[in-house]
């Protein structure tokens, strides 16, 4: 087997790469560990800034997502009981996040793919890539229990944190930076139409919680838990109770409850690898970098690198000139880090730490009230939660 | 002797504030520990906000600060080896703030003070306060070898973080937010003209470094040093290594030196105690709050104080009103803990911090990157530092 860019893993990265290069004529296969029905059901993100909405869009995949998405153009930050929208539409001169789930984008691209030709070899066993230090990369996995070997003149390492690239590359040549944080989110799926038409991010003495939905029946819900937390320990009628609690207002707003449909534990850490290249391999998204999830920025940036890379690379096959492909680490590193600020900064705002020392929460609390009476400080929340511009 | 408020401190915010009641009819006694020509020597802060030049101005002493005050327009901010203004005028619709020492405020006001008959005992000694909790505040002072007792109907605590008012409140009525940071600031004066127009505030892998100064022939320049650095340690030499250092930049810039005239270490640390307030006895400034220097907030959260609390007396007298004066704490704290939140945050965003993990140091450089690309985020940084609305 041979193609011009292999691809190792099926997640939105992988998939959106091997579109946008089938859009400018160039060959890709995708090799993923999982089967369809995994990478499609498997909950994830679901925050699409505006730029993510227009590449899909404008590639020609965005077509159920304009009909299901749901377009918010703000957001509410709740603390000492009472609720300030921050209107980022206005404040960004029109700009909006659309609510569509990550495994629906899969769905998209995977179908868009598969429509137009594309390859992907779904459950390959025992994925290695080799070759890419010099000018043979290969891709060996195994598949309906024959060994394969895939040739290609480029590998794009879109497997995700815990996949198999990042680790091929030599460790003396990755510098690793990461930091983890003492709490987790305990989130649900609940059978119950959100109780806010936008997402709410509630400071509480109790710890962070988030209102979130996947479409208007189903309400995605999380609080702040302890990063050891045993999910065994929390039953729907406690999970209800401290959401409840943490999303209190003076106003009388109403929480509406409903069966929960799925639970599970999700740590916070932030990572990034430097450089996100090595020889032929380029890294992207989670394979180079992992936010925490309050700034709703791990999918952006995964599309951000694809979309650069996508470049990069029709650049090459169009002229010869590798400048982009050299480029790409550093190119995309300047946004992974303004992302990794803005996600942190959010972490750190909106969490409860039990480090904190009582200066701090009054600060954090000035924090909020600072911000919440800022145009300018709204604003600045605004331009990251939207999107950063592309460069 | 007996008055209407009795002030013990000579500082800006005693000193203002006994202005301030004059102008209003009021009258009040001021009782200062140390001798004149310390308070109008002692090298303090030198940037003055917006509020603080039109509150000064509008109240007839600021004649000497609008003839030799340098007005700013913007600063820079260094890292990286390159420059990047930040144009508050622009950014904040018309203000600036204005270099203009702090005891050249003091000489304004007790000359203003004392031309007007006003009542100000220098180098009096053993200064007590007593009788705030009930309804007859007395301070007690030594002056002349003499004993005196001044009674009065408030008292107003403007003696500094070290002075005797806070103290006097029963400890069990306060509360007090505290924070230390790891290091400390190395100040010199120089006979030198000022390397350039306005702040540079710079950010170095060595630590933080700010050039301000004192007038066109006078620099004031800063780096951060251990917190336990010891002032020998450091010959004019090895101080103007480090300035250069710290301030290098790819353009050729060149710091201008000159004899050092006065060198000083200087602890950074956050303090605020809850309330301001007890009986009949108000904290002002320094007395109740201190900001890392980094934020050149110290001298106008005490101006801001002083006006409130000015106006509370001028509504009590006039109306016979408490309000004002019940919800003092109240509308000062609010606007405290902001200013706690920029110093804070400006503070954290500059300096190098032993503890920062490579991570932290990469997001530090991300938000510097970051900000100094962002109109929004430059324009909350501006309309911070040349002071907040009032209310």
């Amino acid at each position: 087997m041979r193609t011009q860019v292999g691809i190792v893993g099926a997640g939105p990265a992988g998939l959106l790469l091997s579109h946008l290069l089938h859009l400018q004529g160039i060959e890709s296969v995708i090799i993923e560990a999982r089967s369809r029905k995994h990478i499609e059901e498997r909950i994830r993100a679901g925050v699409l800034e505006q730029g993510t909405v227009d590449i899909l869009t404008e590639s020609g995949v965005g077509e159920r997502l304009k009909r299901e998405g749901l377009i918010h153009h703000g957001i509410e930050l709740r603390f000492n009981r009472r609720g300030h929208r921050i209107n980022m539409y206005e404040l960004t001169g029109g700009k909006a996040i659309t609510i569509y789930a990550q495994h629906e984008v899969v769905k998209d691209l995977v179908s868009a793919r598969l429509a137009a030709g594309g390859r992907i070899v779904f459950e390959a066993g025992n994925v290695s890539v080799q070759g890419f230090g010099g000018s043979t990369p290969t891709i060996r996995f195994q598949s309906d229990g024959n060994h394969h070997e895939l040739t290609c003149d480029f590998i794009a390492g879109c497997d995700g944190f815990h996949g198999v690239c990042r680790p091929s590359i030599p460790a003396s040549a990755l510098t690793a930076f990461d930091r983890t944080y003492p709490f987790a989110w305990l989130g649900i799926l609940a059978q119950a139409p959100p109780s806010s038409d936008e997402l709410i991010y509630a400071y509480h003495e109790r710890g962070f919680a988030l209102l979130s939905m996947r479409s208007p029946k189903i309400s995605r819900l999380y609080i702040q838990v302890a990063p050891d937390e045993n999910i065994n320990n929390w039953p729907d009628d406690r999970i209800w109770q401290e959401l409840h609690t943490r999303f209190a207002t003076d106003g009388g707003w109403k929480l509406t409850e409903g069966p929960v449909i799925q639970k599970g534990i999700t740590g916070m850490r932030s990572f990034v690898v430097e450089p996100m290249q090595y020889g032929r391999l380029y890294l992207a998204g989670d394979a180079a970098h992992i936010v925490p999830a309050t700034g709703a920025k791990g999918l952006n940036l995964a599309v951000a690198d694809v979309r650069m890379l996508a470049q990069a690379f029709a650049d090459f096959y169009s002229s010869g000139r590798t400048r982009l492909l050299e480029q790409y680490s550093q190119t995309c590193l300047r946004r992974v880090w303004k992302a990794q600020r803005f996600s942190w900064w959010m972490t750190s705002m909106l969490h409860r730490f039990d480090t904190d020392s009582p200066f701090d929460q009054r600060r954090q609390i000035a924090e909020l009230d600072y911000l919440t009476g800022s145009r300018a400080a709204m604003t600045s929340l605004a331009e990251n939660y939207v999107g950063l511009p592309w460069d």
